[in-house]
């Protein structure tokens, strides 16, 4: 190991908050500064224990990307974290007060033991090793629509790249699905671009929509609560977060007097460009009348906004009454002085609504009135990382191009179909009833999506306590519950909710009996709880 | 449609080049402003049919992201496009000098027919559909591996989302693929990221490292030709790319004297951090001995700099007296002075090498002395997109851990593997000796990776020519070879090359007697060029 000068010890220091040390191998005194404190305030040189001097690292903590340090996403947070330690800590043979961890922190299905559709897995199985196409034993719709993927991929391979934007035949098919959800509006396979589940869809889009600095910094209006990818993607990409809050008294609905106000405070410093919906809502589970869907179209067309509808969750819509209508009908149904000029993004995976499939990373977004030269450049754009994978396409295909009637697979995909989403229905309904028994919880209906983010009283001992240790209410709760009982919640300040509200996230997915437990622990935990701190 | 006022007009302009019109939907003349030009410069703007107004558009081309639009691509360039069309004009019964059009534009073995290891895709579709498991026509091996990965999922299913970092035990079996690759120098699963694709992983990473403005603003070193994800990437980052040139006189060798000069200048205007390698190279095919490895890596000590090192091409290395060494293995091998302080990215995929598995997405990278803190920064930037596909991680686990001596697959794993790789040693071999056939052009040894990237004489007359059209003139050359002969290629000018140099990249991909074919109408192709322009 060599010992630096001084003087190129001052070489290397580029002034930006560079440490003479970094954490992992051998570090040394500083020759020239008093010791750096990290952000957790300890110090961060010592000695090596040869006395001799190291490298500073290239990439720390205060020279990375500021943006990305900004970056926060609660779903897998510390909370997630703590998790998997107390898993491990489990399987140690280490004494919790529970014998396993619930994972009702992410919208997760198969995780939580949702069965496949046989029908989805077979045709993949299928195009992942052709010679199956020889076996008797696989139904001849499943055959023909592996046929039809494969024809479609270069080579006959899903091991090919596809076109970057997606492989055409999935995107027909796609367009074909949306004409049918939206009653007949029509759809072009040019504007459906297949995605790296939605995320990638939304992030990519939101890129788009960066410009200007300072007071002209593109500012991105979202729900809050809001799923956290948004919050998470507006930080990364340096934009202005402009919240608009849902109004949890009227079963979270969305008003446009709240848009209004949100977007007039936001003129003042930024650059409002896009709105953001999520619906059905993540995590808050209302479904968006049509009335509400055409306001916010109004609203959007009146103030020059660029939409963003992310329809993730368009068949887990749950309650009475309650119908999923995606924004491009709407739009087109409210005529040519909308169905023009509004600019949309509709997002849409193979991650939820009955499939539940997150781990093949599929999804599309459809774009409707973006301008010929800005969509040249997405494509341009989504051509860098070659293609989304290819059988997340061919499961997407599946989804939007499911059995026939009169097909051999068809009764038993509507059989599982149905099951899964009538259970889910059971599961969103029994959530809300037992949440709402326990005294200091109240949880509006989940009428479709796979959360219920119920509110709850904190007592003031314990918000004390909280602070005290640096720690959001709901986060000091939210922990204090897995360490006692192993559920693993989200805080709803990972979300987002009104200064003096506190609440949390929970999935509706572990099965039946088991949410029963779950909710019978978080009720006792709650008791307990408030008890404790009152 | 409503019909806005001049005041309302002005009222939505934003000054910052928003247009009032757009293409596509109805469009309107300008009530404010002269007649905007778009950038191919016609009118963008028109009366509709019925003379009324439209809104204009939120996102155009002046008020995007202006770094997305500083993006190139060459490999799904403008070229890529063309011959998508005339694939398409060939299907239509339009008559061309060619029936078919050859895509080696692109490192797609399965497209180009290369078969997939049948043990990996006899796994894959295990997993996708586990009741293959009783299927007694798959052999043990396949089934126990299945076993172990779907053991490691959630819900013993691919659709659950996994870590972020990947699955636990695929991290496991690519540290020890890494151990054994290296002679045993210890790999920490800790320390592997599993990624979709390579190019999601060195996106992350200069991600990471971007840092400062102006004169402070992170620069990062690229190779000189480059695969054109690296400035793709570091244009949209808004980074400062640093070129060095590999030197085509010597094999496309890289000299420290030249990363020298180009790290001297750059450091008057930017703050170089990061040194990217690609070995073998990517779209010069040379291999890099272990004394220039060594080079690189202390030039990266003496200077500060974090190296990236894109691995993707570890098994594809043909010529004698090449060996593939990895930048892990000879760091470690230089003792603790650089081993205990480099920091240090390597990337591998599962779309390279034999297998050639592109559209899966697979990939990892491992981590090298990198800072804690900066870690766990880079395990909750790739939390927020969740998890990399499932099947693309299922694919890498496959690779690092194929079939072993004594199981029943591995006779006719090592059969594929090792027929796919000669083929190939075969093909580089041919390409470079047909195309250093012609006078004209030249062409460095392919000693590894998938292209030859041979320099091409263009006369005079058509380098005017093509400047008088705006085009590149290797693009111009390009585009005529396509038009001609239906090869496509990929101009020099889309990986750079020394000015006044001009190249074409071309994989060596087509089965031997399409590449041979291939071959001579190039020569030919280039014969004719010649004549026509000199």
């Amino acid at each position: 190991m060599r010992l630096l000068s001084p003087t190129k010890v001052r070489l290397l220091s580029f002034g930006r908050g560079d440490v003479l040390a970094g954490s992992g191998g051998p570090t040394v005194r500083s020759l020239t500064s008093p010791p750096l404190l990290t952000r957790r305030g300890l110090p961060k040189e010592k000695m090596s224990e040869n006395g001799l001097m190291s490298r500073a690292k290239v990439l720390t903590i205060d020279t990375m990307n500021p943006t990305v340090k900004k970056v926060e996403y609660a779903v897998r947070g510390p909370i997630v974290q703590r998790a998997v330690e107390l898993e491990r800590e489990l399987s140690e043979g280490m004494k919790k007060p529970f014998v396993e961890v619930i994972r009702a922190n992410i919208g997760d299905a198969h995780a939580m033991g949702q069965q496949p559709i046989t029908f989805f897995r077979q045709v993949l199985a299928l195009c992942s090793y052709p010679e199956l196409l020889n076996d008797s034993t696989f139904p001849e719709d499943a055959k023909s629509r592996a046929h039809r993927i494969l024809q479609s991929c270069g080579g006959n391979s899903m091991g090919s790249y596809s076109a970057s934007q997606g492989i055409d035949s999935v995107r027909q098919d796609v367009a074909r699905y949306i004409e049918r959800r939206d009653g007949g509006v029509s759809c072009d396979p040019d504007d459906i671009y297949l995605t790296t589940g939605a995320s990638d869809g939304i992030v990519t889009m939101l890129k788009l929509l960066m410009c200007g600095e300072g007071a002209a910094r593109t500012g991105v209006m979202i729900s809050i609560p809001q799923y956290p990818l948004y919050s998470a993607a507006l930080a990364e990409l340096g934009a202005v977060q402009i919240n608009y809050y849902l109004n949890e008294e009227n079963c979270w609905s969305l008003d446009i007097t709240e848009l209004q106000r949100a977007l007039d405070e936001a003129r003042l410093h930024c650059n409002p460009r896009a709105l953001c919906i999520i619906n059905p809502g993540n995590p808050t589970g209302q479904v968006q009348s049509r009335e509400c869907i055409e306001d916010v179209i109004r609203f959007a067309a009146k103030e020059r906004l660029f939409l963003m509808a992310d329809e993730v969750y368009q068949d887990n819509v749950y309650a009475d009454g309650c119908q999923f209508h995606s924004f491009k009908k709407v739009l087109f149904e409210m005529g040519p002085e909308y169905s023009n000029t509004v600019e949309l993004a509709s997002f849409h995976s193979t991650s939820k609504c009955y499939m539940g499939e997150c781990g093949f990373r599929g999804g599309y977004m459809e774009i409707i009135n973006m301008d010929d030269d800005v969509k040249a450049q997405l494509t341009k754009l989504v051509s860098v990382r070659l293609c989304p994978p290819v059988p997340g396409q061919a499961l997407m295909d599946l989804v939007v191009n499911p059995p026939q009637p009169g097909e051999p697979s068809y009764d038993n995909f509507i059989k599982e179909r149905t099951a899964t989403l009538s259970v889910l229905a059971e599961k969103a309904k029994l959530t809300e009833q037992v949440l709402n028994t326990v005294q200091g919880i109240s949880c509006n209906p989940v009428q479709g999506a796979m959360y219920s983010f119920p509110r709850i009283t904190i007592p003031k001992k314990a918000i004390e306590e909280a602070l005290d240790k640096g720690q959001q209410p709901d986060m000091f709760y939210c922990m204090k519950m897995l360490e006692e009982t192993g559920i693993c919640l989200v805080p709803g300040s990972g979300f987002g909710q009104k200064e003096g509200t506190y609440h949390f996230r929970m999935t509706i997915l572990p099965p039946t009996d088991k949410l029963q437990i779950l909710l019978n622990k978080v009720k006792e935990f709650h008791q307990k709880f408030t008890q404790q701190y009152s």
